[in-house]
């Protein structure tokens, strides 16, 4: 039966992770290619990944007061250009259509601040309208996109974007933080991906920003992949779009405004973080399959061996579990599709082991093949998962731990970065600075930690003094 | 405070129903007019309606064993062409895109058959892979559309879409009508809207489709809103895209196809079916806020009333209850604001209500007060919400049937038409004589029913030998 002798992953992960990369979205059914220069499909299997996350973070967004809401594709040419800094940022990746009727030039939004902050001007009027909180799922278009990356880089993806307003500064400032905390945990309890965390510099933050608040993981290939961002925007685009609300004393008053999102991209960083050399590795809280049974059979015990795995999915309700009852593919094949996919937990079941009372139960993660006792199998399930998921956060942990070397010698900063490490540097801040590093050595500033040493020292690039400690690697 | 006077809606939906249903629609917040001509923004209280719609849905998809995807916006304008009669029926609408780096046009999808269809040739191989299953929920853009009315007609809209492929022919129809019953069942059942069920006549069947069934309602003005269709595909698409499975002999097959939709049309028809002269009216199954408690509130008694009033929120936490504690507006705003929303129940409670144990329930669509016993509330909330529902539906349900008038004369036909009621008459089933209708009546075909009389008798237009019994009448 095992025909397909490509079907599994022909690479190693360490030696061509690209090419890796590419076998494992493929064949694991996450996604494909389109015809569609740029853009790709997100498959079933993928998309119910992205559909765990999306329920996990409504019902976070419910808790955080911040409701759901739909604003047009199309953004007039004219809201683009309103807050200057905004426009220069997005100007490159914007894709623009010419409406027949009426001449109007309308971008495929890229982000949505300005048509939502027009609406927002219509809105608010009150102090008793404020904080307004508003979230979009959607789809965005960013057509600079050269050589598309499934999840990590394309010229549509989808995401969520918040976009709220509020009466005080320090109000604004502190939710956009409490949503990096809500992110940290996304990535860290849910993908068991561990971030660094912190502030962007001038150089890489978003266009029209106060600043940017951002997650960073740590890819096994020595590349950083910005995950989420959450933007204080201060009062710029509200003062752009003529947001004003009448305050209790009656005098008109601007508001302040946060931004913050994250992408499919969430699924592109978990599987280049867990994924081997048989396929991928998901992670158990967000495995659309947790449980797989391969029921081993034999003509003759057939009947009971099936029985028997039937009633270990029923007793395995509270997980997704499936039972691979397929008659055209032996045990073996079906071993490695299921590794391919990621499934948390295999449990194989063959007449010896209904003798025994057992199923065999073995981790994707680590391969141990298990003997457990059917009544045990509940608990002993949980266990697994939960350990399971452990494991990967505490291996990537681990990496990302090992990743950092503290510096502030030039020379030793070009030899971090070429190992493929993080370097901890002091810098200067400037962006010609950073520019001159990026050109000099390809990395880029990931973030500034939110904890800085008391001493800074001077700029590792250009001597001056230094503004903060940044973390500095090679990216996506 | 009731400083707004003009709040309220200020006509009534009998004399003026396209202005009371743009006052409802923007007064109730349900969803705002853009600066982008022809595109609405869905506002968190409209947006949560949808949400209702698609967790429903969604659920009912998994026991379908549909499985949801994402395919691109973008479709190259090759692929359109290739089914004749379904790029002829779309071209009209569709936006294009140049892409400025290689010069291809790309339409923004309009439907999404032909994107997804060449997906499917390449995933397609064996009769294993049959059937397959996928729904996308994503947003749409036609761009046609001239006067735009919110929910119900504009540029921009969100749907889902489903789109299977089968072995069998038989199993293809079956499955479109399974659908169709699914369909009905959200109508009814959710939204408390009746509908008609059929099938379109050649006329207004979807281009490239082989046969579409579809729901139908009736709204009070005297026109019909198309729901939701089930696109029986034939083999049409499958030829075009060179869809081909190995069948169990070994031969190369082609598959069947279905597709089939609803939008966010949905929350227009249930606005227009059920709205009255204060504002929205939301079925209880469906909406966002199914009980709003406003305190009555004197300065002496007031800790004890909002004391109360939390206790009850609690009490009936397996419901979507807003206790309105704000403090700037008076009871009566605030009734007149949760009626504008549509909110089902209201609750009362004052000092005079606290001592006897009760508090006055209002139920918005017949606004009866009924005091009831604090401790029974739970059970009287559970049926007050039950009887809401059921008025509603057999309220619009009469509506339907006593609009549908038989008829195989002419005159009588055009009789019909004109006062805005529902033909039911034997038609030739010829395109050319519903065009001729169409021009002289402004009616069209809604359906053809499932069950025919034994003898259908001449078409009502043309004197030629019936094919059918159709339902007729204006529509939006």
């Amino acid at each position: 039966m095992e025909k397909d002798k490509d079907r599994g992953i022909t690479v190693s992960k360490q030696k061509d992770m690209p090419e890796w990369y590419s076998q494992v979205i493929i064949k694991g059914e996450l996604a494909d290619y389109s015809q569609v220069k740029g853009c790709i499909v997100i498959r079933p299997y993928g998309y119910s990944i992205w559909q765990k996350i999306t329920d996990y973070f409504n019902e976070r967004l419910k808790c955080l007061n911040v409701k759901n809401a739909y604003f047009p594709l199309l953004i007039p040419e004219e809201f683009f250009k309103r807050e200057a800094e905004h426009a220069r940022g997005f100007s490159p990746e914007v894709a623009w259509i010419e409406s027949k009727d009426d001449k109007a030039k309308y971008a495929l939004r890229p982000t949505s601040e300005t048509i939502m902050y027009d609406a927002y001007s219509r809105w608010i009027r009150s102090w008793r309208d404020l904080p307004l909180r508003i979230n979009q799922w959607c789809n965005i278009i960013r057509w600079e996109v050269k050589d598309v990356k499934p999840f990590i880089r394309s010229r549509e993806f989808l995401w969520q974007e918040g976009h709220c307003v509020y009466e005080y500064e320090e109000q604004c400032d502190r939710e956009a933080l409490m949503i990096l905390d809500e992110y940290k945990k996304l990535a860290m309890d849910l993908l068991a991906v561990p971030v660094l965390i912190g502030i962007k510099t001038d150089k890489e933050k978003f266009a029209g920003a106060q600043h940017t608040y951002t997650i960073e993981s740590f890819m096994p290939d020595g590349k950083a992949l910005q995950l989420a961002t959450s933007h204080n925007l201060g009062q710029g685009f509200a003062k752009a779009f003529n947001i004003r609300y009448v305050d209790r004393d009656k005098q008109n008053k601007i508001p302040w405004q946060n931004s913050w999102g994250f992408s499919t991209r969430l699924i592109g960083a978990l599987v280049l973080m867990h994924g081997d050399d048989k396929g991928l590795v998901i992670p158990p809280k967000i495995a659309p399959i947790q449980v797989v049974i391969v029921p081993i059979i034999f003509e003759d015990s057939k009947k009971r061996v099936i029985e028997e795995a039937k009633k270990i999915k029923k007793m395995l309700k509270d997980y997704n579990v499936e039972l691979d009852l397929r008659e055209e593919y032996s045990a073996g094949w079906k071993f490695n599709e299921w590794e391919m996919k990621g499934v948390p937990i295999r449990l194989e079941i063959g007449p010896k082991d209904i003798k025994k009372k057992n199923v065999i139960l073995v981790r994707r993660d680590n391969s141990k093949k298990q003997p457990v006792k059917i009544k045990d199998l509940k608990k002993k399930i949980q266990k697994a998962l939960d350990e399971m998921q452990k494991d990967l956060y505490d291996k990537a942990d681990k990496l990302l731990r090992s990743s950092i070397n503290k510096t502030n010698d030039w020379n030793e900063f070009l030899k971090i970065i070429n190992n493929k490490k993080i370097a901890l540097a002091p810098f200067c801040g400037k962006i010609e600075c950073e520019e001159l590093i990026k050109e000099k050595t390809s990395a880029t500033s990931r973030c500034i930690p939110f904890e800085q040493p008391k001493v800074i020292g001077k700029c590792v690039h250009c001597g001056n003094t230094g503004r903060y400690v940044v973390f500095f690697s090679k990216n996506y």
